[in-house]
């Protein structure tokens, strides 16, 4: 098992050297939980472990595609020749906790001060929105990948700020300050790499 | 508004001539509900209806499909020129009923007696059966479409069949006459065409 010793600020912001802080120079470093995983490498790992332990069943959706044109070659797979990609009329992540519905989607930026609303679609707000009436689960993992932070951000919270943005005094953006107050931080660890049910107990 | 007087059964199944109930001969008739549509498609127009009413989110996930080569032409959308289909590792719908997670694969046969278990896969009944330790609300919608007939099917009652079809006394399938006696028929209809959320009522 390779563990690695982490510093961490108080916050639990993962210590880096100044030049990885800056958003121009590729770190080089290999992140701590994920090594080297994408988000979205993370939460499908995550999901395994959830599933194989018997405490969640959670699978991220398909990538929706407009099948045009399928070749059928004897003795061997259909191969799709022509196809495109659809824009998903849901979030990416759906399943069942402890009898509850949950539904999520994952967003990476390179941001450090702020999360540009931009990140997400009217659907997928639309689609949580929905859910969250129906007595649903709904949230967006959220990762500041140049400082290294996850967190779990609440749908009604996130509605709020994208209702809000073209009204005066209203954002196209979440301030990372605001993520400190209202967010909640999802840790990196072993198994499961990140261990975001535990954020979602705190907010059900 | 097209609406045809259909005459039935006691039992709730449809009368049809006697040559449209033999399964050699194609049926020209135009089925009542579903209006010559596949089961799929009356599921999704349902589910259609199910969320522009705030009733429930339940949507069809994706085909999964393994993409191997994409171009991208200038100006245009990028096209997919190689791709396999892959095997899902869930069941087709899942979605949000009242606070609970729903969860189901639709399946049509063309036998009149009987339902083949091997209509369904090992990976959908795992699933299914992982989906009911958290408290998911599991289902078959199965249609005898030469009966023009659909019910749903407790995921727990399918999982009996299942695990028993290779022991002493196991069976292959599950006798129509069952369906009729442990299985919840759902009916056609209007708005939705099929109203299986009236079955899952009868059974949670």
């Amino acid at each position: 098992m390779n563990q690695s010793v982490t510093i961490h600020y108080p916050n639990g912001a993962r210590y880096l050297p100044k030049q990885a802080a800056s958003p121009k120079i590729k770190s080089t470093l290999t992140t701590h939980g994920g090594r080297g995983m994408t988000l979205e490498q993370e939460i499908n790992e995550s999901n395994q472990y959830y599933l194989a332990n018997d405490i969640a069943v959670i699978h991220k959706k398909p990538t929706p595609v407009q099948i045009v044109k399928v070749d059928y070659p004897k003795r061997s797979a259909a191969v799709i020749r022509e196809a495109y990609f659809r824009q998903a009329s849901t979030t990416d992540y759906n399943g069942v906790y402890r009898g509850r519905y949950i539904d999520f989607d994952a967003k990476e930026t390179k941001e450090t001060t702020r999360f540009p609303l931009d990140n997400f679609h009217q659907h997928q707000v639309e689609h949580m929105r929905s859910c969250l009436k129906q007595g649903g689960i709904c949230f967006g993992l959220i990762k500041f990948v140049t400082l290294d932070q996850l967190y779990l951000l609440k749908a009604s919270d996130l509605i709020d700020y994208w209702d809000h943005q073209d009204t005066a005094g209203g954002r196209k953006s979440i301030p990372k300050t605001t993520f400190d107050q209202i967010a909640v931080p999802v840790q990196y660890q072993l198994n499961p790499i990140i261990a975001y049910l535990d954020a979602v107990d705190k907010v059900i």
